[in-house]
């Protein structure tokens, strides 16, 4: 059995939507990202991940898969048949791994990561003048398109709307962008994305507490 | 033919190296990235890449492609028989995908993009004190190790290449992580590698001149 090591609502979470719109069970191992410890048993993720960085997909062999970019396209060609990317061979695949790394680079490296982890100091200023240029690529390409690639869900999908979700409490309000507020809207109906949020939601909610 | 869009010495690049390895013909446009200039023609470059990022890599059908990580794989495929990227199914595809993902993300997004970008204010404390952890992953992974994936090279090391070449204009020195600084030279003793960085340092200095 595939298992994730996810933190809540971090960008692990699109794993999670894969995974859920695949139908693929899989066990979960919640990770504190700030200590890192895996919670089940304390353990040090650094020992799992030497970046200590979530997502990372424990393969059937054992071996350890890290980087959105890549346990997306995993998790996709494990399902085939879900149809969450185009097959190797379809131009449109090169469209997802496009995709894969404008958000995972311009979105999430260049924006919502130094807004989450480099809060304490004045450097933000720089990231927040260019996340509205950023985010007209993907508002002009929605303006006319259900999902990203095609005309179905892909695994790009499941990447995109966990970084819209987490604009939100970057202080970015996307309604600005109505493609994009639309966009969301449309990927929050559907059960498998609504059913992770609310698990990693109601996770997050107890790491609080 | 394909074109590619690039501005020396940026990370465009790992794709001029990987349409040399493969023997691959093309057109080359060169890009001012500072004004957004094409340097054929004057024209806007941001009617080419709505983001004004290189690469673009024009197709032979006429559509651009965006993002390191997807044409460095689009090039791979283009020409199998020369072995730059595990081909579909290879399980080796997905390391191949997560090295490009993690060299995008955490060395050039994370890293290289605010040095170079963001140099007139105090905000590259965070990403500075970040840099050694993010390195010692490849250097560990390289310490028995010719090449990032499998026993040949692929794109992902005409990618890493690139980055390791613009560490130092960022101040950093490698040879802290002797693997990489080894890893470097026998990159950069490969023929098509050392043309191509020879054919961008010499146009980067008629862009100073």
């Amino acid at each position: 059995m595939l298992q994730l090591y996810f933190s809540p609502m971090a960008c692990s979470l699109a794993s999670r939507i894969a995974l859920m719109e695949a139908g693929i069970e899989a066990r979960y191992h919640q990770v504190h990202l700030w200590t890192k410890q895996v919670a089940d048993d304390s353990s040090d993720f650094r020992d799992v991940s030497p970046n200590g960085a979530v997502p990372v997909l424990v393969l059937e062999n054992g071996e350890r898969l890290t980087e959105s970019a890549a346990i997306l396209q995993y998790i996709a060609d494990a399902k085939p048949e879900a149809g969450l990317a185009p097959r190797f061979g379809d131009p449109d695949r090169y469209r997802l791994q496009e995709w894969l790394s404008f958000t995972g680079a311009e979105i999430h490296k260049a924006f919502l990561f130094p807004t989450f982890w480099y809060k304490d100091d004045g450097s933000l200023a720089k990231p927040r003048a260019r996340i509205a240029q950023t985010l007209s690529v993907p508002s002009a390409h929605l303006a006319d398109r259900e999902f990203l690639v095609g005309d179905r869900f892909t695994v790009t999908d499941a990447h995109l709307t966990w970084a819209l979700l987490l604009l939100r409490p970057a202080g970015v309000d996307i309604r600005q962008w109505p493609s994009l507020s639309a966009y969301l809207e449309r990927m929050q109906a559907r059960p498998a994305v609504r059913e992770a949020i609310a698990t990693e939601m109601a996770l997050r909610k107890t790491l609080a507490a």
